[in-house]
């Protein structure tokens, strides 16, 4: 069994967090100096570690291996919420790193060829996922194109800043792959309530989004009466609270919604707002309940624009992300690697949250190992986890990839 | 009768417009540079007609006639909304300037006292009602130290840079007065609505104003499980939707009450909020309606607060103002007048909103005459009304003041 080395994986851990550190949390947006500062020094420990190690022209770093036969990719990514934990992605980009230092320091295991890989822009600074989008050839020239974060800047222009514009983008060879193995952080309270140390990731939960438009007058609060009002704030409350009554009705066991975010026009104590928006996400591992909650919100839409007033549109926000299944094959390994170091310590669960896994596993067999997150929290300064629950992570995935990589070849 | 002159009305009207125009509208909030210029524009000719002017030191300017006997007072405000109207205030500040002017072109009443003035800050950049307040001797130093605009400019900073800093402050000589008379815009369609030309108010109506504050735990929209969440949102628009079902059971005929202004964090789409900001404003013409809506809103509240998860605490954001109720003698003057140049054109009307005249009601006996707002329209650059409608109302205005003072002298 190869051994990982934990001071070496803590050690790596420290440093990463140490480049864009503000506090407890660490701020690395994708192509922010900080993330390329992150970018070049894995690269750095990439060819350390006997890997070729190359960035490409949307960011991603990837360290491939010299071994032939059939490889196993792994990884996650670098980059962080604007004012991010200090583990989410970077705790698997480590743990790829240090899966192929095990493997290869061990006579059974050194021939095994593992590629690791840093993804770009998983938190959607332009485009979620932008990395593992463009790695499988997902990522169009229209959903490039349209790519602006929030305070403007175009995402040509940061591939331009980042020294990227000219690098070579690189395509995934679906046939040199067994399949993809993802670490995270659980980012949920799950393992911690059940008292798990590892979670086997069956499914990654699908996605969609509805914008609701509500279109009234606006007026002065004291002179409009009541019966003539078309207060769009008003329509946002009764339909928010309906959801939220109609919903649970067909809700499975893990779907949830959140209605997040609200504007109200012109916001203001006195005045009557004629115009309000609010957002609609719902999430679950099956696409039943993500079906049934469309046609809900549709027709209580449907029901309140049949009265005069306000005027309701309903829009989808995104294209809709559909639940993935992880590889049951890929799933055994882990288990079973999970089971050896943590007898009766781990549980199968869906990932709540989206990862790169959940697009790369419309290319190639995928599987994801969850640790737990202290009091959930994630996206946030405050994100931890203990020490030997990321060591035991690292363990249990060195384990899987020996083991799918020797059933393999 | 003493006849007013249109075209000097309607000239002295547009040249305060043109004080600060934009496009149709008018900018001039209190202590900005275009409304410091109209007061010494407006000091300039009540100094012509005959007053005594002056500009006192929180802004107010007031002309004081220099005929013996009992006076009486008009006006209104000439400050502005941020983006506001051309007529909200400033008809009724130049109404007094014509009705002093056409008093004294008339021997049968050239002798009679009337003093006009502008009030500072009626539309509330520091202080609502400002100038009012502080001529009845109600702006209290703790109101006036905490009072910052928007853009976190003290008042006494905003005095300094107008000049005013050391200039004394009118004091209301309530032996001096018969009343006070203030014409305005109706900034609502009631008149439209019901084809008449004049309101006789009645009431300006009362206001109370609670704010509710959720909180609740900010957490990942993905990870965190329905029966786990703390959602403030959710609780927002639950008390939100439950104070629409209830209110209506308690609301007299005129009373309205608005959530305008709703404040989420983080306010994104993929996050549940942890806090929440509700603003519930409600207005009536007597007291048994706010008290009931009051205590309907503190029983959701409570019932609310009963179960676990989101704790919301309510408080009153502003010091309540009580309905006020307008002369009965000085409005059968107006009524009559109005019977005159308007044979069944006219009604009686509460003010939905509120007026300096509700804060000088409380030391002198005070009415208010409305003209029909085009469309109901106000607190907008589209804010208007007919130049019929303009000069009808202050020809009413000065039989009313003429017909007062000879009833005083």
């Amino acid at each position: 069994m190869s051994r990982i080395d934990a001071q070496r994986l803590l050690a790596d851990l420290r440093t990463l967090r140490s480049i864009g550190t503000q506090g407890r949390g660490v701020v690395r947006p994708a192509f922010s100096a900080a993330d390329m500062e992150a970018r070049h020094w894995l690269a750095g420990r990439y060819a350390e570690a006997g890997l070729e190690p190359a960035i490409d022209g949307v960011g991603n770093v990837f360290g491939r291996s010299r071994h032939p036969g059939k490889a196993l990719l792994i990884g996650s990514h670098s980059d962080t919420q604007p004012t991010g934990g200090w583990l989410d992605g970077a705790l698997g980009v480590i743990y790829a790193l240090e899966v192929v230092r095990a493997l290869h320091a061990d006579g059974a295991t050194r021939a095994m060829a593992v590629d690791a890989v840093s993804f770009q822009d998983e938190e959607a600074r332009f485009i979620g996922c932008l990395g593992s989008r463009s790695l499988i050839g997902a990522l169009t020239p229209e959903l490039e194109r349209g790519a602006v974060d929030r305070d403007g800047i175009t995402l040509s222009a940061a591939l331009r800043d980042a020294g990227l514009a000219n690098a070579p983008r690189l395509r995934l060879d679906a046939g040199r792959y067994v399949g993809f193995l993802e670490a995270h952080i659980e980012q949920g309270p799950t393992l911690e309530d059940t008292g798990k140390r590892i979670g086997v990731v069956d499914a990654i939960v699908g996605l969609r989004g509805l914008r609701f438009i509500f279109r009234g007058q606006q007026n002065h609060a004291g002179t409009t009466m009541m019966a003539r009002r078309r207060d769009a704030a008003t329509a946002l409350y009764e339909l928010a609270y309906r959801i939220n009554q109609e919903f649970p009705k067909a809700a499975a066991e893990r779907s949830v919604w959140t209605m997040g975010r609200a504007r109200i026009e012109p916001n203001a104590t006195s005045i009557v707002p004629g115009y309000a928006e609010l957002d609609l996400q719902f999430r679950d591992a099956s696409e039943a309940p993500l079906e049934a909650f469309e046609a809900i919100a549709m027709r209580l839409v449907e029901e309140m624009n049949a009265r005069d007033g306000v005027r309701i549109e309903a829009s989808r926000t995104r294209a809709p992300v559909a639940p993935s299944s992880m590889d049951a094959g890929l799933q055994e390994h882990i288990a079973a690697a999970a089971e050896r170091h943590a007898p009766g310590g781990w549980q199968r669960m869906p990932s709540g949250a989206f990862h790169d896994a959940g697009i790369v596993s419309a290319r190639l067999p995928s599987a994801m190992l969850f640790i737990p997150s202290i009091g959930g929290i994630s996206h946030d300064f405050a994100e931890d986890s203990r020490d030997e629950d990321i060591v035991l992570g690292c363990q249990v995935l060195a384990d899987a990839a020996a083991s799918i990589l020797s059933a393999a070849n």
